[in-house]
């Protein structure tokens, strides 16, 4: 029975998931997902709570899946960006999903808040040595690398021609992130 | 009566705008925009059609005052992204408004692609004059451009940290976009 249940908590997470990166959360429905899910509707408020606790789980879940797949590497921006890039392009819905976080449900999380001050940390450190540049604040960096990374699902551009690439396109917006994140992160000559 | 009228509509777009900027489609509330405006909700249905189409017609009024206070200028990108960080900056409704869009009316509209295809173009131009660095195609540099103007506003830095910032801080994020810009689109010596 103990194994039974966590198989069916599995299924709800992996139901829900889908369910809120295709509908956020106000259109997201609990039926649906109990249903996509061959569960109980009863037993989803059991194990998960409201819709929005069911919520945070999902979003609690992609990003330490994110966090342990994705590494933050300070010493090395450019590899991370092409990883993140990776990451969002294996599975679009991961970015759609973030983004009904931020605008539904904004206010960030204690652990949210914590990754954050350890991103930071980890530039701080390589601004002093030198790998990155140190034109900017470390909040900056980080913004302006997570912002290229992510840039083919946030922008314009996705709506104008779609993320339904071809493995030669795909590789050139990869090398252009890559490429990008290099520029704007590498020390400038005479700042060593 | 013709005025009155055209003051009504006026009411009900940006109470409109207001309404979907917090809520998005699925969320937003036709009585709510009525009570806003100080509109018969009748009235919205009969000058606007439905929901979708009420958003619709937001969006294209955005859109429209956008392009008019930032025109594109594939010659002087770094300038380009300085004023739409600006343009978002005076009013951060408006990329809450885009992304509600991207996120749940996803289809370019024929403007929209439209208006894609011209900064392309441009940017083709500049890349030939040697204005623009032509080591990536036109709509990769588009996308890491916007994505860069854009990067405070749909990056997890605004959940970790907010948007309220002071003067000291807004000019540092608009000097990081505009420095940002400068080294991903300058040409790299030897290029011409």
């Amino acid at each position: 029975m103990a194994r039974d249940s966590q198989a069916t908590k599995a299924r709800i997470l992996q139901a829900a998931f889908a369910e809120f990166a295709e509908y956020g959360i106000a259109g997201a429905r609990i039926d649906r997902i109990a249903e996509a899910a061959g569960a109980n509707k009863r037993m989803i408020y059991v194990y998960y709570g409201n819709k929005e606790q069911l919520f945070d789980q999902v979003i609690q879940q992609a990003l330490d899946a994110g966090a342990e797949s994705v590494p933050f590497d300070a010493e090395d921006l450019p590899r991370y960006a092409g990883a993140v890039f990776d990451h969002l392009t294996a599975d679009p819905r991961l970015m759609r999903l973030v983004t009904w976080k931020r605008l539904e449900r904004p206010a960030a999380t204690e652990l949210e808040a914590a990754a954050y001050a350890r991103k930071t940390e980890a530039l701080a450190a390589a601004q002093e040595n030198g790998r990155v540049d140190a034109t900017h604040g470390t909040g900056d960096i980080l913004t302006l690398v997570l912002a290229l990374a992510q840039a083919w699902f946030t922008t314009a551009t996705a709506t104008a021609t779609g993320t339904d690439w071809d493995e030669e396109q795909r590789d050139a917006h990869r090398a252009a992130v890559i490429d990008a994140v290099t520029r704007v992160t590498a020390p400038r000559d005479g700042d060593r």
